[in-house]
């Protein structure tokens, strides 16, 4: 069994985390953190899981999580994530961390984005982005695997493999999604109290989100070429789930079939890549680590739609598959 | 046209009033306030009301309000309400006040519900239940309005005429309700962020919700009789709308047919109140100002069942509907 | 008084236009007919209208309809509705036909879109669409008006003044749509059931969706460009609302400045399209007859956002209003 | 592994059930059968078990099934389960029923109740009733369990250590449930068709439900005496879950403390039955197996809250708990 502590374990990320390592054959946490709560048993934050977890969340100092546990999940906000992180991985766990701090290409962008200073510049560049279905070869060894972004996800695994084709145009790519309102997070605010997101639909931070740049440079990494995307998050009245609908443009005519048989070769053989004829639904997707694609033709343009699970796919279920890399475990352990 | 004001016009049961004053033909909104906003415009907090109303929020001094409406709508909560009232009343405007400040019969029985010192107890026990229902004739020519409790409105609507016909149990009553989440009010929590509520019913307040005592001692004043209930408030997923679930006893058997009789009769004429024979659902009232009802007789027992919208009924329509009535307007006026 | 009928009353638009009529201080509905229904009150198949309209469904020839009516909403579905409504015509009556069937330039469009011979094709090509944003001096005096399509109304209105201002490509525009369930209209199926679309997401006729060409020749007619649109309808789990997410190329940069004045001097005026600064959300419509729209500028493309509610402004509002302008009424009749 | 098949695999709870099944360790799904759909793989059907299942859709004879598997889950409608259960079981497989053919006590209750003919009456009474948690040592050795209702259960675990502690009126007992619409089956209808349930809440079936003589019997069966329940079944706009409120008379006064240690007493060492202080979210048990219970005492009468999954610990996790009993695997294998 391995060792694990939840940081931040307060949120819907750390929540579904612990659904899914409490399932885990490999997995046992053994230490859940928050700066907020006291001396709180997990279970009175979470009322789900009474009787299934008899941790208290404590406010530990970074040596001591790393006494406790092999391998750290991060689930602290960007910049607060990496003060710890970078003391976690000098104490000698390893680190899944699903904050933003690691993912960007160096400290410029995140300066730009976060519009703060990186706590830990020099590992930008050099971390792995947790995609094993892109990178599975640089995850394993590694001690720290920065878990990507939710919309980044779900417009990364079908734009990678089309623009490292070269068949399509980099620079006219538009990425509509729309997410339930747990991709928000836990802490109450306007506007995702009930009376105000329910029965509605609305697109924020447009132009603007932080996934924007996060989508192209890992995009980049894979294919080679940098794409420039147009990203509109939306929020949909609902849980979870994240659509997205992306619109690329081939540089010369191309054919459903064609666009589907590239998706059909670079996810052969991935287990949570399920590349289906059919208009998925978020539904299809729900409380799992699949995430389902497909691809249309309309007037010349390519149409993908990729369904998820933000909270799963989008998050604590790809931290726990970038685990089971690090550790050599089956990549399903405790994912289906 | 009469000049009304909207205090505390932030929330929802004010957005609610203001919708149903812009198509009210006798009323215009001559001020709105607020003491958090600044000088921002209403439509700016209720986007809904963009090109509708030109008003800004404004902290007003009693004094003022009554300058500029002959009539003033309390939005505001209970104790900050009583302390405005008294002397916006002072000042010589009229009142429909919101709040639960001046329902109850007597400063000690909000006290002990209120857990506050009631800042105005001299209107207590004197000031009319604004119910037009059962106390139209009291209304007219008051100067103050107190406007029911959404969920006592559901509750005492279906009892009162059962309790005075002197056939049914009066301390074997019980109220199981079921209410949209804006009821709760406007301000963000944890229990009404959206992914927290949504998909979720759970009860709350269970024995110590404050419309208790407001239903026995209305149904009282009504029907002559105190009833003793147990109430029970509990939060659906959806925006609005009560159901509400009675359970009361017959002292001798009864038939559905004379439940129904005993409805039919205290509410014919009735235009807000809709005795119906089929289960009613709360969408069959929602943005209308109508309660439906209807009863079944199950092993002895009888059921009332109550369907209203818990911001119109249950609050902002049924305050025009009592303005209408300080007014000798059509009852109707702006509601149908 | 003008004395209406509603075709094919047992629907979510003909209960939605019932309502909007029951308040319109000059209609007064005369007939609602079904073939379906036997003699059923209308308000049992409606029960939010018990006690609110005493007609009883029926099936009535076109003649009768004409007798009993001097205007005519036609809430049928396609192929139906032109049976009927062109003897309606011949009968002497207007119609407001909520159907495709007069929508588009010619049979030819309407047999390839819909499948079917038009019963009635002399009329395409003459039949003015029921715009009065754009076509407002055609619809007075008209006979038979072409109510739009709930999806068409959500992106002809944003995109005609743009296309017309001649500063955007016509060949490169995408319409991500969202829409709440109301829109598929009455008749329980799979996809609409509740465990299956709620609290999910998903595309459907992608690609082939029969408001495309609608939209294409609408803005042909008022840009005097025919401009050639992608459009991708998605269903969102809500009842009511549709957000439009439209990607625009314009030929030369353009400022996001730029593009709210044009739409500002579009709209000048009107009352129901509301040119806003803020992201909108569909929640901001509901139950109105108002369209809001904003434009964003994000990486050179052009993003125009449009809210509206599907039953309202996007089919038995938006024929209230054409209702209005065929009789002369003030255009917000029965409408504020 | 044990071999077993799906009967009606169409369904909602065959769904779940087959999820479970996948991630059982002891369990191989080996045929899942349905009248309509001809040589449909099962994950059409489903999309969600795209990649994970690759049975297809058969009509089998009840021979066959007892071939192909050793333990059948029964997902038919009532009538139709008993006539395929018969044959199954005689030709020698165990079955664990999902439908209502063999939970009462008598053909003529089931007679009355479901205005059927019994198609094989004389397992009545001698049938064990699939939960567990009161019937465990009889489950054991069976080759038929009838798995228990949905709304049943939510009644039954609370109720019945109260009733067998003698300390509460049998005939004074209010079940107030409220259902998520997965309840009402996949079949789309009016009721369950989402722009008509979503955003509502509706009683039905009052005093006519068919879990009412369920619950009576099964209570009886373990507390040795029968109650009078008067049971109201409510639809709430969600996926998932039952609250079921109960109120209950005891003898002479009681505290909570002593409800609280009844139930507590009862259910010590049970894993999927959780007694929480707090007042428990349907929410808090989506998903899983755990029924979450607490009581509260109001004016002298006991409310007991319960809140469960309808399709896991309210069918089909409770399905998988039966099938761990009858082969006395772990009781919670599958389903933490």
């Amino acid at each position: 069994m391995i060792n694990v502590a939840v940081l931040g374990a307060t949120g819907y990320t750390a929540l579904e985390l612990m659904k899914i390592l409490l399932r885990h054959p490999q997995a046992r946490i053994t230490a859940a953190t928050s700066r907020q709560e006291g001396a709180t048993p997990v279970a009175s934050v979470h009322p789900s899981l009474v009787g299934r977890i008899d941790l208290v969340l404590e406010d530990l100092p970074p040596e001591e999580i790393a006494r406790r546990a092999e391998c750290v999940f991060s689930c602290l906000p960007h910049a607060a994530s990496a003060e710890i992180v970078a003391k976690v991985l000098a104490a000698g766990a390893k680190v899944v961390d699903f904050s933003a701090d690691y993912r960007l290409d160096d400290a410029a962008s995140y300066r730009e984005w976060y519009v703060h200073e990186h706590p830990d510049p020099g590992r930008l560049g050099s971390t792995v982005y947790g995609l094993p279905e892109l990178f599975r070869e640089q995850i394993r060894g590694q001690s720290l695997v920065a878990n990507p972004g939710c919309y980044a996800t779900s417009a990364i695994v079908p734009l990678a493999p089309l623009l490292k084709s070269g068949l399509f145009a980099a620079d006219d790519i538009i990425v509509d999604s729309k997410s339930g309102v747990s991709g928000a997070g836990r802490s109450p605010k306007l506007t995702t109290h009930f009376p105000e997101c329910n029965e509605s639909m609305s697109a924020y931070n447009v132009g603007r989100h932080r996934h924007t740049p996060e989508i192209e440079q890992v995009v980049a990494r894979h294919a080679g070429v940098r794409p420039q995307v147009i990203f509109t998050p939306q929020l949909a009245p609902m849980d979870r789930g994240i659509l997205s609908t992306i619109y690329v443009k081939p540089k010369a005519p191309v054919t459903e079939a064609e666009v589907m048989r590239i998706l059909r070769d670079a996810y052969a053989g991935e287990k949570f890549v399920r590349i289906v004829d059919h208009l998925p639904a978020t539904k299809d997707t729900v409380d799992t680590n699949f995430i389902d694609i497909t691809a249309r033709v309309v007037q010349g343009r390519v149409l993908l739609i990729s369904c998820e699970d933000n909270l799963v796919k989008g998050a604590s279920g790809a931290a726990v598959q970038n685990f089971n890399c690090l550790y050599g475990l089956p990549e399903t352990a405790g994912l289906l």
